[in-house]
């Protein structure tokens, strides 16, 4: 029941979302979503616009002091610098002839976009497939995270690598220092390397990509399903992951490096159960919370290839889109690495996900009503012979 | 409007599949899905149970004459090996107390089935979440597969590597050569190497995983969009991908290796037109054909890591699921490398996923009308000086 | 998450649905979708082919030993007449030529279809727009009834009028009176009425429509929302209903007679509480048991009309497929009066909406845990005073 | 694709919508949609609240220099009176107790709602279940008529009756003087009767209903399909429709009222076709546009019942939310007769559904490539032999 649509122009208004589907009963404020709203702009390697961009998130329905009520909630993102683009992206028809982009840069939805939607400016495509348009969903992924939470589900990313610098073990992560790190990188040697490699990159007029790792703890075993395509979890996620822009490559666990082990090596042994409370505990986490298309009950580990941004300070050749003939990219301020921001995009992708798997499975109009379903199913985990009945007239 | 439906268990009577929106005027046969079906079940490394299915595909509606008219398609694969089945998976009550399994296996759908559904048997979970199922939408793909052949669209898939062992260069593969290859890898060199890690694997009651590429050509520029998150067709692709069984890491192109690449290292420098029936010509394809997820006219290259199959001869400790106590894992016959049989999956899924695009982009009932439509797109696609005029009335 | 799928054509093989989503540990058996399958067969004026159709259900998948299990049911329904017919419907090509059908009759997909799907053969249309297809529904509509008795919910139809013919006073219909009339009239008078009136329309090749009327008593107040268009429940059922073959009207309650009342006479005034384990009951029911897009706790009432068969003994002129010159309409045996049986697909249609509302709101994968989740919500329905207290937490 | 969201309370700051996948090249402005806006407004019998709702909807995206170009469409409609309501409504906590309302009005959603979403403040149900939601879709039933307007597809609505007073003979409406009607009647006697009757409610603190009919011209035959239940084009208008606040009852043509008829006077007989650009005329419309679950090229015709508002000034007696015991129901300003604005959010919902229908068959993402896919089907719909021939290659 959770689904929501995001609107707006990079350079238009205002970015819109409408949330639908969440329950009532939830505390939501402008200040909560307006952390993670911070938490995106941050990061070593960030050009000139998040500066600009203080993104303030108004809520402007489905809250009433305070607290959510079952309708639609939306959340509206102002553009700060709109008075700077009131003429190039007026809405109404204008007098003035605006000059249109026509030059195509290379690994951007600008040549793609001008040809299925039969546009002569290529700004009419780049406006809308701007990487701007993850911030309503770090929004939509706030709200979110507030509904896990009451569950406590929590979600964390961190850097695992950029630009070829790779952090070193990250067995245990401590998440307060990965929040105060330039580049999100919980390996503080790691991260002084990464800050040189964007440093020399943004020096050369360049730009370098990098590997996100996102954590999911406290999630219940069974969410998605096993039983049709498009119900398994870990599908739902990868669409959700590769969905965010310049995101070209998502794996759950140690999915894509465990291909050249053996399967003794890979699948992670359940202990016995000593806790009932507790039941199912496993030592190693290959698998990365899911088997089978279902949450497992281990944390969920999710990682994802965020490559090298394509717009370059020093712009690749390419072609003009009415004569098909080469001239130079066209060049829009940009960033040199936006790894780190990507984590936290990927942090709402993953909760957007979870939050929705989670309603699935409880159903349930206020958070009450669902944390009680919660509650009793959570009784019927374990082994069962030692916990786990269900009522008498099941 | 094309979508589908599977049904039926491994050792079920039958695995259904319903498949609504195919447009009339299409040939679709038994024997062409059989091709197809032949395809999965080839594969060095295979068990026992392939020789059982012979998987004869037999069409029960949808088509009349051999010629789709609109109607949604029915496909039966009926399981050879019922008659030994008949009592333990009977479909109504029976007398007999058939003995449930209790055996946990790591890396399967058991332990998180069990909960989510509460379940005391573990084959009312392992059922369902068998590969088996991958049978189902390999029909449903060579159905999509046909529909894409109208358009020029052709989808093949090789092998990168299996067990550590990886071919050599394949930026030019032969595809004949792989559907002759009993690992479906280009370098026949690496092909040997892999059947003795297979064998080697067999001998130690043990299994491999490995990666393979699937590669769509002839597909037009365009399909997907950028606009909202769900209709991105890179991420549509991940979720058909990372939902086949087994599949945990999948990456377009070149995006999990590209990170450690500057920008200007990765991405694909479009060609000055030359001819304007085949414009916008690139020398690389490191973005595997998808831009701003919308695929930009150069080949579709998706790649997927294929986990070590978790069902093992040489079973890891589990637990039970009654008791909670250690045990070893159950075993049922199974295979020690599905990754060739993973790559015909991967082709369906393709198919599935562009035939669905290709739908949304130009409508049409009937294959003629979507022909049509498609041809009046094409002759837009292009610089727009030169070519690509809409009609005046537009 | 229940949802389904039919497929196959009126004289095809076989009808067969996939239904996805049902819960774990619920009994359904053959014999239980049987005795719908009878009842929509059942009927005064049908014409020879219900002697054919004895339809047997079969299921093929998703029950084992007569429990769900969580996985997609497969029902086949066979063409008892197929061996007529298996050339004529030939699902591979055949040497032979069929004659196709040109002559469009009015009151059929007929033109519509064959424009639509550019088909040449009427018949390539008639086979799927058939009312045959609502057999599969009748079958999908059993399980979901089982589901909906689980809860004590109990879904019944009787015919309100038939040719004109309208039953007496329906405050108070006895359900089994109405199984064994032959027009499933509760008024005896008007049954006999009813029966003369498709007597007379028989004799003259003409054909008659009438009135039904669906109840669903039991139902939990609040399935539906009101919060976003296409989640009303009343919407839901219309579209359910609408979508039935003849079926060209749909009314909630009293919703198309209330019109010339005032507002003071229509609505339903709620009663003070006495019971707090029945809290909210009425003395009227003029809004068919739903409120702003949600069940209220009355009965649901659904009523309507089901137009007189177009397929006419006795046909209308009509035009030629190919010439577009005037011809008379193609006869293919069909029925006088369908309107009882349409009640038994009406049942079918709002048992299927409702068990996906009551989904929705309690969610569960094991019909165990979801009649805790219902259990738990209906101690919070009631004065806030009284009842209904959350978990302290919420 | 055309899919959308509406959010926003009823006294809240603004209601907003999202529309995604409306066709790019489109002119829509403000001016154009507040036209639509304007209208709903209108009619004798609103109450005060018409005068302070002028309504004006601002675009906030998705349209540029007056044009589509692929995004998403925000449209938002401030409330003129927010600034009386923004401590009633606030979003944010506020320190001051608002007085919640807790008597339960009969025919509204204040008891499902607070039942379903656990509240103790009715006005967290009243404010979403208002009717003030629909102007909402009136905005986006705007930008749907103009998409329309591009195929020559014209969408009216006229009452039929109001109070029991009903218009005469309808068979050709004069649109003009419907709109100049106070009461949206063509016919100028009933219309003077009509606004007697709603004067009669407003003395006595009652209210009354009516019919309403949206006709729609100009449809190509063959939108819907009838090959799956949800694609039939009549279900879909008939879950549109019955969606809207009030409407208790919707019928396709003379649904309602053939149902007394034999089944040789209720089918439209085709008549011979005279002009092939022209074909498959009838002289007859019982069945209102639609025949086996598609458009069949004549006129859309679709009535619907506007029950009386459910609000009294002269209020029924009720019950406390959290005492159970009887008080009056409460009363917040509202209209006597709502039925010319039903009209209008028929018109707006009959829209949506057309052009999401027009979507599916013809694809295309820039209005040019539509309008060619649709010219390109429009020379096939003819007798075969005539016209209509598919490309060679189909």
């Amino acid at each position: 029941m959770f689904r929501y649509l995001t609107a707006g122009e990079s350079h238009g208004p205002v970015l819109t979302v409408i949330i639908e589907g969440i329950p009532a009963g939830l505390e939501i404020s402008e200040k909560l979503i307006g952390t993670d709203m911070a938490r995106r702009m941050l990061g070593y390697g960030r050009g000139g616009r998040m500066k600009i961009e203080t993104d303030e998130t108004a809520i402007r329905s489905g809250v009433r002091h305070g607290i959510t009520f079952g309708s639609p909630i939306t959340l509206a993102i102002e553009n700060r610098d709109w008075v700077n683009w009131q003429e190039k992206m007026a809405i109404g028809a204008i007098d003035k002839v605006i000059e249109p982009i026509t030059r195509l840069r290379p690994g951007h939805a600008d040549l793609a976009g001008t040809m299925k939607y039969y546009q002569k400016d290529v700004r009419n495509i780049l406006e809308r497939s701007s990487a701007r348009e993850t911030a309503a969903r770090v929004a939509v992924g706030a709200v979110a995270r507030k509904l896990l939470a009451e569950f406590d589900i929590a979600i964390h990313s961190h850097v695992l690598s950029i630009g070829g610098v790779t952090a070193g073990d990250n067995s245990s992560v401590n998440w307060e220092d990965v929040e105060k790190s330039e580049v999100r990188c919980a390996d503080p040697d790691a991260a002084i390397k990464m800050m040189a490699v964007i440093d020399e990159a943004k020096e050369a007029g360049d730009t370098v990509g990098g590997v996100v790792e996102v954590v999911a703890t406290g999630l219940p075993i069974g969410l998605g399903s096993h039983v049709q395509w498009d119900r398994k979890i870990d599908g739902r996620l990868a669409q959700a992951i590769m969905s965010i822009n310049a995101i070209k490559a998502v794996t759950i666990g140690d999915g894509w490096d465990s291909v050249n082990k053996k399967g003794s090596k890979v699948h992670d042994v359940i202990n016995p159960v000593e806790d009932p409370l507790k039941p199912w505990q496993r030592n190693t986490n290959n698998a990365g919370g899911t088997e089978g298309g279902m949450t497992n009950g281990m944390p969920l580990v999710v990682r994802f290839a965020v490559k090298p941004i394509s717009t370059l300070a020093n712009p690749l050749p390419s072609v003009d889109l009415n004569s098909g003939e080469k001239v130079q990219a066209h060049y829009e301020r940009s960033d040199v690495c936006q790894v780190p921001a990507a984590g936290i995009v990927g942090e709402a992708m993953v909760a957007i996900v979870m939050a929705q798997a989670m309603q699935e499975k409880f159903g349930g109009d206020h958070i009450g009503e669902m944390k009680r379903n919660y509650d009793g199913y959570s009784a019927t985990v374990g082994p069962r012979n030692i916990t786990g009945e269900l009522p008498s007239n099941a």
